[in-house]
């Protein structure tokens, strides 16, 4: 007779998630039961707040308690530099740098045959709908320079040249094949700066 | 401004627990409010379940929705065998093979100057108690082969010497430093069969 239930199916819903097998998740389980225990609550708590308030900005597809987000509804900020970023965690390290005061957009990944991910899956109709009534007059294609980052930014690239803006990139002060993500803040500043034209 | 709150909070959280880092715990958050959003509700209720539901033993010290658990309640075990195991993990390894009929014990863990696991964070006053009163004709030590595990054994061995019963231990068909955790159960079956006494 063994003891199902609990335990196995939080070691199911775990092993599901990326980055996980069943065996680091029946550790991970284990550990929330027995030397994690007092985690437990707070782990549930944040997952909860998650679940709860995080929305979707309408605006630059961010995550965010608010709509629009507090850096879209940030009156501060320069609407006339617009950032393409893959995603909201880019973003975050781009904002950490404290060197950039326009408008993002997120585009919602990268093009990837590899991982089945083409243009109907990113949010290019939203960004041209956007540019079509703002008065944006740069758009910086912030995406990492790996291969499917410069074939995205190629291809993005292209789907705005229709617009007559200025258009520019990331400065190649990055060493090839680097995640913006993993990037330093001060090479992220120092490349954000450099930017040049397409 | 910065989005502060929720995802930050959930980051921190999830970058305490073992196996990861402000990195890999950021890709969680964020997968879960993307692509993940729909396992979000199953993983807070899981969770929620684990933190209810789940209680020690106070026989075996395994986690269970009951206490005794089931394996302690069931009478159709065979009180006369107790398999000392490490943890709850390599007790649900050793319930897969199905060749052990016996009662279970839970030491907390493997002796480890290293992770600094002492005798006093093992549960061996526990186990001794219950020999005092328990009609065990055989204690079978089913510990991994590792180091840890070897001198804990070892250890354990020399704490039963005084109750003049037979100790055993799993049969040495395992490779060498081998986790019971990650063996297969016909190779774990065999070395249950095989076991040798002290």
């Amino acid at each position: 007779m063994r003891e199902k239930g609990p335990v196995e199916r939080a070691i199911k819903v775990i092993a599901r998630m990326p980055g996980f097998g069943e065996k680091s998740a029946s550790r991970l389980v284990y550990w929330l039961l027995g030397s994690g225990r007092e985690a437990l609550p707070d782990l549930i708590g944040s997952l909860q707040e998650l679940s709860d308030k995080i929305k979707t900005c309408s605006l630059c597809g961010n995550f965010a308690v608010s709509d629009p987000c507090g850096i879209c509804a940030d009156q501060g900020r320069n609407d006339s530099v617009l950032m393409v970023v893959a995603d909201g965690k880019d973003l975050q390290a781009i904002e950490k740098t404290g060197s950039f005061h326009g408008r993002y957009f997120i585009l919602g990944g990268l093009l990837s045959p590899r991982l089945g991910i083409g243009p109907e899956k990113l949010r290019v109709d939203d960004l041209i709908k956007r540019l079509e009534y703002e008065p944006v007059s740069e758009i910086i294609i912030a995406l990492s320079s790996s291969q499917e980052g410069e074939s995205t930014a190629q291809w993005l690239c292209q789907q705005l040249s229709r617009f007559n803006k200025k258009v520019t990139r990331l400065a190649r002060g990055l060493p090839v094949a680097a995640s913006i993500e993993y990037l330093d803040a001060e090479s992220l500043k120092l490349a954000i700066e450099g930017r040049k034209e397409f």
